[in-house]
């Protein structure tokens, strides 16, 4: 794809070329190998079952990732919104069908790029391989601080982790699947706002 | 530190010269950048508050790595043996005081290199970044499939996994500990050992 077919989300410019110092040439030849993908809400990126063998920019809209348990119960493992890569990424390393699924919430709109594309991109631009590692390193850190918080917060803690990190959630997600990722009841949830809303 | 000081688990071995395919004299400077470090069993290697400014390999023991709760309740994240990089990952990265406590199960042997020498080393061993976004990339994938277990494992499943994933830990932690960090009360622990035992 070149620039001039989609409006590419600020954060995408600005992590290239701002913090990892992509030339417009680089930046050109690293836009040219993804491609678009639009997904319409409430339709399935991704199922368990599928292997992930691409990288996938989250340019417009918003999906929830979940597995679901040997009862048959879904799990909310993550919200994500503009500026979010989605995939199964245990699958994307081990070449394995993946356990997660990606559904669209809302029209999405995705840059896409293959794993062999982005290897070979790495070769002709090796600080991408800079920007992978931070990525990585990001990844893992939030990751591991999200088992502390799973670990430790009361549930009233980590609804309001969730309002402060990505308060335009509560905007685009409906309020029951928010209830469960944090894994409160739906109406537990909704008098907590309540009550909350009235303390502030 | 040289070769000769301790005897180096095999594992740090294989990793940067097999995996990585460094040359005896990368090696060699790898192993000058580390320094040695003993605690002794039920010391305290990191407390909430410390800083990490160091990358630290567990050559030989055995730690727990736990938070402490609002209420102070310790709340376990992982056991490491030997193998592990331990540290409050979060804290490396951002500079600030960090949340984990890391003590000592057994006398430890750690090699330790600071985050300044890790850089210096960085540039004059190129494949080292390698190494790192390799070893990002795994921890990155093991947090997010761990959180995947939380969220959908039952606590007979959660005993099973860790013992297959970690058979040694059950002769090496006590058994308390590792029933705090399966969330199961230590008396059911013991009733569900015994009753998987007679199955088996």
């Amino acid at each position: 794809m070149n620039g001039s077919e989609v409006s590419i989300f600020p954060g995408f410019i600005n992590l290239f070329k701002g913090t990892f110092g992509f030339t417009d040439e680089e930046f050109s030849d690293l836009l040219s190998c993804f491609h678009i993908k639009h997904i319409r809400k409430k339709e399935f990126y991704l199922r368990a079952g599928d292997i992930t063998r691409v990288r996938s920019y989250l340019n417009k809209g918003c999906t929830r990732s979940f597995v679901v348990d040997e009862h048959g119960h879904e799990r909310i493992l993550f919200f994500a919104l503009e500026d979010w890569w989605i995939g199964d990424f245990e699958s994307f390393y081990s070449g394995n069908p993946g356990t997660n699924y990606v559904q669209a919430l809302e029209d999405c709109e995705l840059l896409v790029i293959t794993k062999e594309d982005f290897l070979k991109l790495e070769e002709r631009i090796p600080k991408l391989k800079q920007w992978y590692a931070f990525k990585m390193g990001r990844t893992a850190a939030a990751s591991l601080k999200r088992i502390e918080e799973i670990k430790t917060l009361t549930p009233e803690e980590r609804y309001l982790k969730l309002l402060k990190k990505q308060p335009n959630l509560f905007q685009r997600v409906p309020l029951q699947y928010i209830a469960a990722y944090l894994n409160i009841e739906p109406p537990s949830l909704s008098r907590m706002r309540k009550r909350l809303s009235k303390k502030s």
